[in-house]
Formats: structure tokens, sequence, C-alpha cells
């Protein structure tokens, strides 16, 4: 049977554990073909889906990650890394709008110069587990405007907005002013958005802020802000709401702004 | 659980075997990652070969599709498609270099202008299960030079080096003067080489020529010649030779050139 011979193509590879990965992945692979019978025009369809995703990825699109996160593996990635959790704030998926280098900012700063959304002030603490402030936590922190799109897809925003890295002060504290974040489709003008379409999902996902929060000594927390208050987080099209990040954006008069109030808890190492 | 939500997530899908194929990716693919535990980094580094296997991708270049060959599902989806051959050819991998409009031959006529390897005539007769002779099958046959190239792959070729079509002529019989076929390597310059060279796996293919065979009334056929005196038998990196494939290239003194005998079976439609 060609899946045992494929297999035993990998008997001599030296590494362990990429032979342990990549015969999982043949027998898996296998298993999907064999199990739907799969046909030549299907696997055709499939190479094409695939080269299509090549063609449209480049430094401002990740089609593959949008396949990982759209077809479940990234929350899935993401939950075997970080299994139960023992009091520390939830993970959740990176997504594809992540960018490096983004400018370190004062407390209390905006991350935008001028944006279409409501400003929003997200503030709180990053705590321990056992409650104590961490000073010095780095907070790296996107979002989208009222536009829906990241400062990364819109070619008309600076190339900072709205996004930043924050350290919190002695007390742990952080603050920054954002926007009100608005739900918003994944990209779909392209190979995932074709397999959405075709299979009757939506590409929307409820309104969120991204945050990677690091600090020395703890295990580095990828996560969001969802807005309690949002469509969609009964059908995020990635699958990445978790009750626990659920937060209300509260309106006040006098400031004329929202506020969002969010701690955070790291685990140790 | 997540995988359950996902598989849910395409409960709506009204195309019917769309939800079954997309239903059997997700299952198969999140117990691949749960099978071996996949790490943040692993699943990176799964993203990381995509996207360049995107960015090597092109018209002369089809790293998906040798993703698929070398890890034995090309091989697999031939099997589900052309099940227990009944007296017919058996099939094989198309391969990554066939290539659209090869011309049109004479009977007899060279496939080169001028080649570096040693001339191979190569004929036989296209018949019906029944043994009976069919006249005016086309014949799509291509295979590599003396320089492990194929006619695409080599800037300095012309155009259709090694490549034609052939009609049968009233008795079935076809015949073409080839060359020698040569062992060659996979592309092994991208992802799946480096797949390849860490896991232990050379990226050779034993000596053959392809061809697609197709009639009215009868399954196209695509299947190799393998010289069964070839280097790499029993290792060829993708998997595709089949016993029954194999042919003997016999040497004549008297006309200072190769020659194979190789007759097609078609299986009726």
């Amino acid at each position: 049977m060609i899946t045992a011979a494929v297999e035993a193509s990998f008997d001599a590879c030296e590494d362990e554990r990429l032979r342990t990965v990549l015969q999982s992945l043949v027998r898996h692979l296998h298993a999907f073909a064999i199990d739907v019978g799969l046909t030549e025009a299907e696997w055709r369809a499939g190479i094409d889906a695939l080269t299509e995703s090549g063609r449209i990825t480049d430094e401002h699109r990740q089609e593959f990650v949008l396949w990982s996160d759209a077809l479940g593996v990234s929350m899935l990635v993401d939950a075997l890394a970080h299994p139960t959790p023992s009091g520390a704030t939830e993970s959740t998926v990176l997504g594809p709008f992540w960018a490096d280098g983004s400018p370190l900012r004062e407390y209390g700063e905006a991350i935008f110069d001028s944006a279409e959304g409501e400003p929003a002030w997200v503030y709180g603490q990053v705590l321990g587990l056992g409650g104590g402030p961490i000073a010095g936590a780095e907070l790296d922190v996107w979002q989208n405007d009222a536009n829906e799109l990241y400062g990364v897809q819109d070619d008309d925003a600076p190339e900072a907005h709205l996004r930043g890295r924050f350290r919190t002060r002695d007390h742990g504290g952080y603050a920054f002013l954002g926007v009100r974040p608005v739900p918003y489709r994944i990209p779909n003008d392209g190979p995932v958005g074709a397999m959405l379409a075709a299979s009757g999902r939506h590409p929307w996902r409820p309104a969120h802020i991204h945050l990677v929060v690091s600090a020395p000594g703890y295990e580095t927390l990828t996560t969001h802000v969802f807005d309690s208050a949002s469509a969609y987080l009964d059908s995020d099209a990635v699958f990445a709401v978790k009750p626990s990040l659920l937060r209300d954006f509260v309106w006040s008069d006098a400031d004329g702004r929202w506020s969002v109030e969010n701690d955070i808890v790291l685990a140790p190492l």
C-alpha cells in the first residue's frame, strides 16, 4: 500500500521529531484522501487553491495564515501550546495583521494621529498570577479603524496607524488612546474568501483589539480584547472568541470617549 | 472543542460534496496537529514552507504538485481514480513537466532537433482490452535529455525539445525517435528539496518516458515507460514505479540506437 511505502521512506530520518511529524502528516493526508475518495479534479482544485494562495501572499497579505485561521488550525495550535489556564489571561490568535517595529509610545498616548473611529481609552494593569503588579511589561497593540482596515491594509494611513508598544509603569499600569474597534471581514477576495462563499460561511470577525504582552520571567501572551457588544461574537470566522476575553466599552459624556478596562494576568515561565 | 465548532461552521454548506470534503479536511488536519502536539514554532515552519512554495511556483515550476508527489499523495489520488487494473496498462503520475501544446508529429519522427542522449526508438501498439488495435489514438509524450533536464526546464533547448504528439496508424501502431532517458533529481532547490535533505531522502527518480494516451471511447491513460535497467527503481522520490511499467531498452549495433517496445492497453469508458 502506497501510504506504508511513503511512511517507510522517512525511516532513515535522523531527526526523530521531524520523522514523527512527517510520518503523521503523510498518514493523515492520505487518510483524508481515502476517506472522501478524493477525485483527480478535486486534487487539481486543491493544487490551484494553494497556487493562487501563494500568488496573492506578499508582505501585507498572508493567505496561508488565513487558511489556518479559517479552518480553526491556528486556534487549535494555540490551545495545544497554552493548555488549561490557571488564572492567567487566555490567549487567542495572532492573526495576519501584526507588523514588526511598532513605535514605542508613552503612557496614555494615542496610537493614531487622526482616526475615523470613536476614541476609546484602553487601560488596566498587568499582573502576575498572585495578583502582584508587573512593572516594565511590554504591550504591543494593534487594531482596526472604523473603515474596518488595519494600518497595514490601508495605503492611505500613516505607517504606524493604530498600533504601538507600551511599557507598564511602577504599579503595572498601562493606558493608551485607541478607537472603538469594529467588526471586519477577513480578506475575502482570494481562495479563502472563495471557500467561505462556496460553503455558506460569512467572513466577519467581531470587534476586538489585539495585544501581545511580554515581561521577563513570564510567558508571552498573544490575546484580544473583544467588545462585548459586538456582532459576530458567536460566529467569528476564525473561531478566536473566548468568553473570558469579552470586555464592556463604557461611554463617558464628560470625556467624550469610550473607555474599557482590561487587566492582564501573565503566567510565569 | 474547537474541531467540532469548525466542522459545525460548514453545516450550512449547500453543496453536499464540498461540505463532506471540507469537514473531513478539518478533521484530519486537526487530528494531525493533536497527534503530534504541533508546536507554534512548527506551525510557523509549515506556514513558511507554504509561503516559500508559493514564491517559487511559476509557469515552469510547480512546488505544490511536487509536495503532493513527494508525499505520495499524487500516487494515492491516481490509485483512487484508477482502481484495480483489469488488464489495461497501469497509470502513474503526470508530474510537473507536462506542457500544453506539444507539436503533432509524424509516425517515426524524432522528438528533438539535436539531443545529448543516445537515440532510442520507441514503438508499439495501442490496443483495447480484447486485444484489438485502436487506430487514431493520440500519444502525448515527453522525456528528459542526458543532461537530466526536460525541455521546459532548459532555457537553451528549443520550445518543443523532447516532446510531441503522435497518432496511431490503422493497425494501432505508433513509433517515435527519442533518447534513452536518464535518472534525474526532482527540483530540490526549494522547500520540498529542503524537506528531503532534512529527512535523509534522496531526490532521484528512475529513468522513464512520459505518455498520455487518449482515444474516443476509452479512458485517458497517464503513464510512464520505465527503463528496467535504471537506478532508483526501488526508491523513486515520488513513489511512481509499478513493476508492470518496466521495459527493456535493447541496443542495436546495426541501427546505432536503442529500441524499446511498449504496447499500451486502454480501458473502455
